[in-house]
């Protein structure tokens, strides 16, 4: 599935304008694309990011195969001489990127592209797809994992996912997100994540009755017994059933491993607690009692604040499809250009609404950590040449409301870059780490924020600076508003 | 793409059953499952459905590869003989399904799996998926086409989709619902569908002004030239400096066609009806204008309401993802089994909540539309083997509200079954058609609902009956609730 050639995932604007410029005498005129996006999704105080290791698959194999270069003749609009160009096209560019899991907030660039005009032209529509996908589930599935306050979140969206790869992709991300392991057998095979179930209704339903189903389950899979108890009435015939099925092992003298129920229906919170108290009565007080059923961040929130004894939460279409925001806003725009000099020119976006206007210039970004608690306190964006000296006090401050300013004393505070070389001069040199090492990446990163940044509702905004010097360049591009490269919409 | 091999896109738990179905001796055991979703999304007055080209080939790639049956065996879950079993797996049983592009409703099985139990369990997951996926999208392209009233719309979303299949798959079935073209290329490769676009900001950023950049573009794409007027200022500069080389093309004695402008921002009433004016008035009657912007079916009424002078429509993120409802609630229920000497017998879920109680057996559509009109009347699901003499008089009722009755007269209704046969014994015996002969069936199928159904907020809804041989069925088995194969949540 890694290996797939995607270059014709793209719109199909991208290729007339890589044609365009082609004919244009653009062809190697270099620009910095950012991809950025303009506000957190799902309400949250931050985004988590993923899909990296997909971007870097999709760069490698970016080649148009002959298949398509005749579909593409075939479409009457494209010249030879630009057809025989992208016979031999490559990405031969550079790519900076905050690595997955890494905690990011709005207007900051996730991913910067330096390249020639075409080869960053085309490539726009595919990172916004792969990159806005996987930060989106990403970001939901830590909610939901904050939510449990250190119970298991299994995804379990697969049948309710918007395609194959958005189950596959999304499982991947919902895992870098916290969530321990997934019902998605395909997804656990190419990124080696845990693969995890208990049975349907089905299996229940197939057998002569309840307990006999049970008893099968049981026997079959004895060290991972989930038994679902909703099948015909959770407390009045699954868990006395279960309990039985529990009893029989014990006085065959056989050890009880991983086993527990699973409720799909009802109450959660008053179930649950009979369940428990049904359990534990029977001597049962390891067995775990996993819940599914339309759960998200919010009514896992409740749920427990109602004393539910659940611990296992399986967690389907809300986080599969990020059902109350299901698409995240990353955009890819022009920051600059560079003339045949290699004098860079910065471009800038306009806009009636302040936060449409882009920031000029080949950018990077600074995150500023407080030394004794490791909590994040600010992100600087600067220009590429800048550097911070930790040693020295730097005082920051919002870019909008000039006069809010913060100033860090030297020596309190720590500094860290967030852009990481991914490919320069085409060739990758990142190395990319595996999913379940990126889950424990995001859960560190998660930990640098204040709890106040985590809250689902109304949470407490991080601030996202601008460097003095990117602050000026931007205001003198602004005054100069009219000119070349200004943009208005 | 569509070779893929998808046999492990599923719940970890279909195979785990599988294994329990095998060692528990019901590897035989001849079942029938019927795929069908309980209300319609987006708040609509049906569905279409989508996905069945793509269930057809998931079923004809079905197949563990040895690398396939190796990752399940390092999971220590699985024994070697029912690996061996998997290595011989084959789909050998039969799926009927209601055609791609037909309008549907709550309740309908639109695919009705009959096969043995671990294959009929094993593809669960991903018809779910597929089915659930496709018909999302294109149920939700049907509702912007409708609300276009004969103009062009434009799918745009494949920066937002929720992964590259779910841009692949999500622009094939939004073309089902009637979009005419996509701007992604890739799936205008693979299913043969029209591939659109305009150019974007960075196109007129990139050139010294925003005329040299119309003007290349004309000069490039004299036959498609849809101008981005949006760039600097809509009104003072884009369709100006549009008019001036549109002048010039005429100048030249250039036929212009194809041509136009595209507003992406600002209020798209007004600036479209400012555009139009300033259009006419240079003789550029026929230039069309399309509009992109967080278009959704409620925005493009309303925006027409206020007479709008849009002629196409681009349609981005509210479509590709549905974002308003981004799940299709499609489930997949047992609805009876098979002895050993071929006797039927139904099983059917009981619930709290009456829309959840199944329909239980093996079952068939029929759909009755008035001869006169051809609208859709009413559906009737039915048991497999009855029929409907149109000759004769035929009353139905609500399987509820059993005193709403309603009387087709003799000849003056006509029956279609809607379920046609897809796979027979293994070997797929449908006629596939294209994407586009498909979106042909969906505009005549969107003919057969009176505009009622068609209101995007509280339409009108279709009745769904049960034939009086079926519903006595379930009446029966509701009263023997809490026997065998009767299941309650």
């Amino acid at each position: 599935m890694d290996t797939r050639n995607l270059t014709l995932l793209t719109d199909f604007y991208e290729i007339t304008m890589m044609q365009g410029y082609f004919l244009s005498g653009y062809a190697d005129k270099q620009v910095v694309f950012d991809l950025f996006y303009r506000e957190n999704p799902v309400n949250s105080g931050y985004a988590i990011t993923a899909g990296l290791s997909q971007v870097i698959e999709y760069i490698k194999n970016l080649k148009f195969s002959e298949e398509d270069i005749t579909y593409l003749a075939s479409l009457n609009v494209f010249r030879p001489e630009f057809l025989k160009y992208l016979g031999n096209f490559k990405f031969r560019g550079e790519i900076y990127a905050i690595p997955e899991g890494t905690v990011v907030f709005p207007q900051e660039p996730l991913v910067r592209v330096r390249a020639a005009l075409p080869e960053a032209q085309l490539i726009e529509t595919a990172l916004l797809n792969i990159i806005n996908h996987q930060s989106l589930i990403a970001t939901k599935a830590a909610r939901v994992v904050h939510a449990a306050e250190g119970n298991t979140v299994l995804e379990f969206g697969l049948r309710r996912a918007q395609s194959p790869d958005a189950g596959v992709y999304g499982a991947r991300a919902a895992v870098i997100g916290g969530c321990a392991a997934t019902s998605n057998v395909l997804c656990g095979k190419l990124f080696n994540i845990p693969v995890r179930g208990t049975h349907a209704h089905s299996w229940v339903m197939t057998f002569p009755d309840e307990l006999s189903a049970f008893r099968a389950y049981m026997d079959i899979y004895p060290n991972s017994a989930l038994l679902l108890v909703d099948t015909y009435n959770t407390l009045k015939s699954g868990v006395p059933n279960a309990i039985k099925v529990f009893n029989e092992m014990k006085e065959k003298g056989l050890p009880l491993k991983n086993y527990g129920i699973r409720l799909d229906s009802g109450d959660l919170a008053y179930l649950s607690k009979m369940a428990r108290e049904m359990l534990d009565l029977a001597g049962f007080t390891d067995a775990t009692i996993t819940a599914s059923s339309d759960l998200d961040e919010i009514l896992i929130q409740s749920l427990k604040g109602q004393g539910a004894k659940i611990t296992s939460w399986g967690v389907g279409t809300n986080l599969i499809t990020s059902k109350d925001w299901p698409a995240f806003g990353g955009v890819y725009k022009l920051a600059c250009e560079f003339d045949d000099t290699g004098l860079e020119i910065p471009k800038i976006k306009l806009s009636n609404n302040p936060v449409k206007i882009t920031n000029p210039g080949y950018k990077k970004i600074f995150r500023l950590y407080d030394s004794e608690t490791n909590k994040i306190k600010a992100d600087l964006i600067a220009l590429e040449g800048e550097t911070i000296n930790p040693e020295e006090d730097l005082t920051i401050f919002n870019p909008v409301m000039t006069w809010k300013k913060m100033t860090l004393k030297a020596g309190k505070y720590r500094v860290r870059e967030l852009l990481a070389p991914v490919f320069i001069n085409g060739e990758c040199v990142y190395d990319d780490p595996p999913a379940l090492e990126i889950q424990a990446v995001c859960k560190r990163e998660m930990e640098t924020l204040w709890d106040e940044y985590k809250r689902f509702v109304n949470p407490h905004l991080m601030p996202v600076d601008l460097s003095q010097k990117l602050y000026d360049l931007k205001q003198k591009m602004l005054r100069e508003h009219g000119k070349i490269g200004v943009h208005e919409t």
